[in-house]
């Protein structure tokens, strides 16, 4: 997407070879305007394929999410990350440990909210590693719901994540891919 | 808001005098076009006070946060909770401790993103002892910011947020007034 491309180069921050800070207009201020261009840029990517639910992981999953599923028209369900595991039988769990953040928490889901019949849109913010996304993938499963795709604003081109998720047979769309990046220098790579 | 206050009878929980779960609409499940009349509501309730930016905490109050500034046509911040202060010259941060949760963590806000030229919509999805939202107050006065209103959701009328509030001169606008709660009971208060 033209217009996140230009938006990184204007606003984005490379401090190194794998950081990149887009605290301006995707984080912590957030456009709303320009997300909802980008929610309506997944929307048409993906539609027609009976997406019942777009999900995504708090917090910075959020904002994209919700405006895809305004665009499609379906409920948005946020997995939540607590730091610990809950007894709870309602509930599906599972570890996610993030390597960039050396971090690792509970990612929760409510076992009411996503069921077999679901066909589920994935929507975050980055891909680096894949970390999140598979650990989305392995509550899905659980749940027994179909993946439709997986959309995410920005991809680090350099790091696994896009490989990990196509190996299972996911379709990977990235508004902006980064092909190379170092403190001050962003390429990016043609939409794929 | 009627259509709140009927999703409530609806779909919420009362499960105790002071907790309330809406689960499969607000804070796990987001019904987005319920979301986006909502934030239409807070718009039309604050338009014409030269509103510049809105501001919420993640993660519960993103969503309602993000359709308000879409309707308003302003920048959104999310103000961050970090477990433990950061040593850094460009955040203003301050501790909140919740007494509902028994937890207490360092709301943060990058200084470039609120001036002393911001006039500023606090959004958040629920008012109870205002906790959060007292400390969102001290954040902006760090920098220097006015104050247009506060718009909440759900605001448990039966504890002192409001009070609390008002009290600082903040006009406080809730789409649902709950006067009393107990297990499967609630009862609303007229709009204020």
């Amino acid at each position: 997407m033209r217009e996140l491309e230009e938006k990184i180069l204007a606003e984005g921050r490379a401090v190194s070879e794998d950081i990149l800070k887009v605290d301006s207009f995707i984080n912590h201020q957030v456009e709303p305007a320009l997300m909802k261009r980008m929610g309506e840029a997944f929307a048409a990517h993906f539609e027609g394929r009976g997406i019942t639910k777009v999900v995504t992981i708090e917090s910075s999953g959020i904002t994209p999410a919700l405006m895809t599923a305004l665009a499609l028209d379906v409920p948005m369900i946020i997995f939540k990350k607590q730091p610990s595991k809950i007894l709870n039988d309602d509930l599906y769990q599972t570890v996610v440990t993030s390597y960039t953040k050396e971090t690792s928490y509970e990612l929760t889901l409510s076992k009411k909210y996503i069921s077999e019949n679901d066909h589920v849109l994935i929507i975050d913010d980055f891909l680096a590693n894949g970390e999140a996304a598979t650990g989305v993938l392995r509550l899905l499963r659980k749940a027994h719901a179909t993946v439709a795709g997986f959309g995410v604003l920005i991809e680090k081109s350099f790091q696994p994540g896009r490989a990990k998720l196509e190996e299972q047979g996911i379709d990977v769309y990235a508004l902006a891919r980064i092909g190379k990046m170092s403190a001050g220098h962003i390429e990016f790579l043609p939409e794929k």
